[in-house]
């Protein structure tokens, strides 16, 4: 006995190899499928459609290839509402719960369309009825609710912040998933970015376009994340990074706890991990400068204290005090430390970053792995990010979590950042 | 005005996404186009049929639209003959001629398709008549007419090898291309190969189905040919390699210089680079042992006389020559010495490792850049390549170098032979 | 006016370059030195010793000449009592607080040499006399007074265990560093050690000596403690590594909350992040494998209880859990659930790990950096490591932080499991 | 029966680390010493001095002792003049013939020392007698009497330059050794080089010195040698790295075929690899654009020709040819082509590029591996050497390779050469 459904693609489906994808995915999971309509976008500004009557020998063969069609984009013709079921205890999800992707997604309820809020990966869609008593969401720690709607929402949650009660989606039925698709034109600021890696891309004209997109966020209102890793420092880029930060043309700012360390050290000692950054000394006694500075932080009781007490004069954090900018210090287990800013536990840390991640308009992942990871792992696959790292495979890692508009770019950190302050700066 | 032309496309195009980058390189370079015919295959086994008609604004830019997807398996719907033009000089080919890509290509001349033979790419195409004088193809140095066909026959050339008065293809028309498509069924020996590189890849697994394959191909009674890097004798893979050759499982052998002399130093004085490979100990004199090894081989007169007199007792180039596996050593610009038999000349180097690279019918890349491009340069596109070295970056460039079936697998090379050698031995 | 003072260096002081490098100190520094007394060791077994009156012209140069001195292990000649200072708040360590090395250290305290104890890098050293009130030391959460010495004692505490009132040493005098020598003979066990990082090195031979020193450090009663990197369970290493949990060759596990889900996954959907590890099929729908994992784990309150139940039946945290080999599973920013068993907090998780770390006779790092160097953080300079990794940077850096018995293996941590099982296996 | 010799030591043997180096080499060996004279120079300007006795049980032990004290620089104190045997045979060397470092070597020939001229490593030394019959040396392919000097001569001779009747040295006797000391200063241009290789270390200050480090050796009147890799196109440094040709900073280049076809691509096709290096559009039919640059070079006769002809009218290449700066383009086996210029033989080429070598001083070794160590094999340990690469093993073996002044930095060729020509710029 054959059991069938229908599926529906849109949008440039030819051309962003979704339709193609498709067809991959039937055919190796044992199904077969019959195109029932097709109509092909011939210009660059129009769209596709496809309906797809997929065919399979059972129901659980037939359930699994439409489940993974659903991640690549190709949705149910016939859409019924979502199924939800009620979280058994905190932290604990229903069987068979949904798990997300990062690519915008809506849930049918009650017969409408919903989108869902804060997407990112690996998390729990949970539905809330204007009726239910207001929860706490993923990264705010404020219900959703707070910001005035009224009908029904769905929204994402981490699977340790998910609440007895919650009303979780299950199953795949009355989800939509929409992949973004890789940009047509290449145009505007952000045309650049379907490259992939580009280890061989010529660097100086790769930066002017991060500069362009940059600026261009910026003059829209947007917001520019920078994560940050303690290399930016020892490669000697402190100086303009601190600019940048001071200049506007950085945001919001996410590190672990060396990165404030070393820039702190640098602003008390002239020194990075020991090492004069200017005149390239090995300070002889300099490896004591980075727990001085840790410590001397400490007894000031944060950086913010010890920027208004004028122990610490300059750098990036002071422009971020000074400036306003906010910043997440995130810890790790191989800390120093850590600075009373530092936040030791990992899951309020992900917490802070995830607020940071919603809001940003384009993101700097800049020599650091783990911070970037952790970012990322927030993001939905519409915010725009750029990798930069010297280590090819750092680049190709964090390019591959997928975001649409990930660009990665295989350089010198320590040359990248004075060539892009340039091309934003004002002098 | 506006000019068009048809195309047609055929095999797996949809899944294989050819027809995707079909749709985009015409949007992309400003054509557009209509759909006028479209068949979907719908099960695995089914090819897919499309044609276009491609639209531009002017015979240049339709010109361009319609070689770019020549080159990526559209080919015209209305073919002509190839244009020919001769070579006005030795080494000197015609101004357009066409520059051949690795995948099957066919010609057609005098209304019928020819085969174009020992396809790889940047060469050109040559056309001879059964008419013609004999001349001297790429690879062996000997007349393509002495296989004793007599109709008309093309074949690539090297610039290099161009004579004068050889008729070359200019142009795209008459030129049919033919991508192999990616296996759509994994169930072969050679259906791992999918994959591309795979730094996560579980290693003995993926050990085991290289084996696989290489059985297989030896059970068809195809050719192994292994191209070696030194780090091979270093890592103390040596004796796992040399019962490999010894039992047949690698049939031909392609390096350079230095692994040829790390073998033989092993052989004569217990270590490689000085380093005996088995205890660890840095022979403290052994830093002479490198150009010793040369010495003894140049005082002989070349690898073969040296086992036969019994200077070399054992080893890699021992059981080449015992078990009369050819081998080419092709030189570099930082070989010390160099040995007797290495061809210290670039082009006859690479003569042999085409004439070599023909014959094979699978290739495994061992830990090594240099000899991997220039053997991958001579190969076309439908023979599987196994792709090992311990840098990923190295992988990858010699993945995305062109065959439609490389594997690359990211691993110490001194554990992969020993455990390869385990999965194929006899005891 | 010339300020001096007398310093002496005593052990393998010259074919282990300490006094090459204190003469450099010196005379980089600014001062000048005579060597008062000169006694050469001219075989394996013997010791040198010298003295030296190193000169400046004043008093702080001098200081600072001395101080680099010291942390290489050039102690005064003339030995006072430390300088002990009292912390003022819970966390802040008085100004000029001496910052440790991970060297065997002694302060000298009421003219008797204390051993520090607990020795570990960057941290201020507390002394407490008998009559001192009970205080709680780095790692175990109980006052080292525990142990029943009733004499006044010496040991590190991390910055952020420092508590109001402690006596912490300041400034240099008073305190032996005595730097580990790189052995000599060769004839042990580790003396294979002392090569370094080894990309060339003879892959099997060099696991042959692991597993040597591995099974000599078991047999004297000593435990072995594996850092493990997620990579582990993707390249198919699991089950040799767990027989290694299993049979004992491995005592105490450091990994984080990523490589106990991959491994779990393993075990309730036969997949590591999606992937068969044994056919190498990508399973379609095994994208959720591993939150749903994760979800299974906290459902059953964690690992043993989850173990205890049934619902795990095999992998590396099942044999820890069943053979008692203690485990600490660190938290990061980027882990997905996290599993219950995950220590979140930073600190706490350094507690952890620092514990077992103390705990260890010898240490394998396993591809991963992040716990390697928060494991490498706790360690004294004395303990034997192995780093394994295939990425040379990864390995350079753990090697180069400090063990004087550190050894680098650049190699696929996939193959180099069952390798080393096969040296340990019983069968 | 101990048999025993004395050998001296001179110079800045502490701190250089050779002193213990020789201790070591005695132990290791199985032998003993009595430190017979010390003289130890306490001060920055003062070298020291030191006599060892060194013993051991049988004679051929001492001499291996002796021979590896050697090469570190310990040379017998009591020299007698050197072992001469004739060459057998044309490319065949004595048995025990003596294998050179790349150190400066003084040969002892009829009681007086005779410093060897070209130094290089792994090759033979011949002498000859003023009455002797002209022979050919190494690199230039004259006769070293061609420059006039009257008495006996010792110079290098790689092992297929020897000749039949060379009177090459044998054994270790009457053979001086001085490895060059690691620069104690660190006032000069050059004193930066010190530090090995650099990934953290700050970018941009060293730029700035090796910039200083160019400045000084052109000022001083000498020549800088760059070896360039095809990525300084890619990366879009072609621009200034040309410039830095047409301005003098570099007087000679050292490359590959590769090199010269993607600057001469740009130049006629405005791109590099078929990628335009401003624009960063991939231009769709730039694939053929190298090919075609090949053949255009080739039709013209050479790079000359095609400069004088107009055809190549900007770029590296352009730059050498018009301002006169010497070029070497070494030939290897994944050439395409190749260009008429470039010398296929690999044996030619290295004459080619020892000429080179011996004349710089300094050279530039930029993103290129195998041209790097082709030129570094024929320089001695004293010409200051820079090596740039993004890939950190790639600096870390060109650095490890021999000269005494090599620095290494970790960077992003396409940003550090626009950096550096700023630095040295006249603008």
């Amino acid at each position: 006995m054959t059991v069938s459904r229908e599926v529906e693609l849109e949008g440039h489906i030819i051309d962003s190899a979704t339709l193609g994808t498709a067809f991959s995915i039937v055919m190796d999971m044992g199904g077969s499928f019959t195109v029932e309509a097709f109509d092909i976008g011939r210009r660059k500004e129009e769209v596709s459609y496809a309906r797809l009557l997929v065919e399979a020998d059972d129901e659980a063969t037939l359930q699994s290839i439409v489940h993974e069609l659903h991640q690549h984009g190709a949705n149910p013709a016939d859409p019924t509402d979502v199924t939800l079921e009620r979280a058994p205890a905190d932290r604990v999800v229903p069987h068979g719960f949904y798990s997300t992707t990062n690519h915008p997604t809506f849930v049918r309820y009650e017969d409408e369309w919903l989108p869902v809020e804060q997407m990112e990966m690996d998390c729990a869609i949970v539905v809330e009825d204007s009726a239910d008593p207001p929860s706490v969401d993923n990264a705010s720690g404020q219900s959703p609710r707070a910001n005035g709607s009224d009908g029904p929402r769905a929204y994402t949650k981490v699977l340790n912040a998910v609440e007895a009660g919650d009303r979780v989606v299950t199953g795949d039925t009355g989800i939509r998933v929409e992949p973004p698709e890789r940009p047509r034109d290449s145009g505007g600021a952000f045309g650049f970015m379907q490259g992939g890696v580009s280890a061989e891309r010529p660097s100086e004209s790769t930066i002017r376009q991060i500069a362009g997109a940059m600026r261009e966020t910026n003059e829209a209102g947007g917001k520019v994340l920078a994560v940050c890793g303690p290399a930016l420092i020892h490669s000697g880029a402190r100086e303009d990074l601190a600019r940048l930060v001071r200049e506007g043309h950085i945001d919001m700012l996410s590190a672990g706890n060396g990165f404030a360390v070393h820039d702190i050290e640098r602003d008390l000692y002239g020194t990075s991990l020991g090492v004069d950054t200017e005149t390239l000394d090995h300070a002889r006694h300099g490896h004591k400068h980075h727990i001085y500075a840790i410590s001397e932080v400490i007894r000031e009781g944060g950086i913010e204290a010890a920027v208004e007490s004028g122990t610490i004069e300059s750098g990036v954090m002071y422009e971020c005090v000074v400036n306003d900018r906010p910043f997440v210090l995130a810890g790790s287990i191989r800390d120093d430390g850590p600075l009373p800013d530092t936040i030791t536990d990992a899951v309020d840390a992900q917490n802070a970053i995830r607020a940071q991640a919603h809001e940003a308009d384009m993101v700097l992942m800049l020599s650091t792995l783990l911070h970037s990871v952790a970012v990322g792992n927030c993001l939905p696959s519409t915010t725009p990010v750029v990798c930069v790292d010297i280590s090819p495979a750092t680049v190709t890692q964090l390019v591959d979590r997928g975001s649409a508009q990930a660009v990665g770019m295989v350089t010198d950190i320590g040359t990248f950042v004075p060539l892009l302050a340039d091309e934003l700066g004002e002098e």
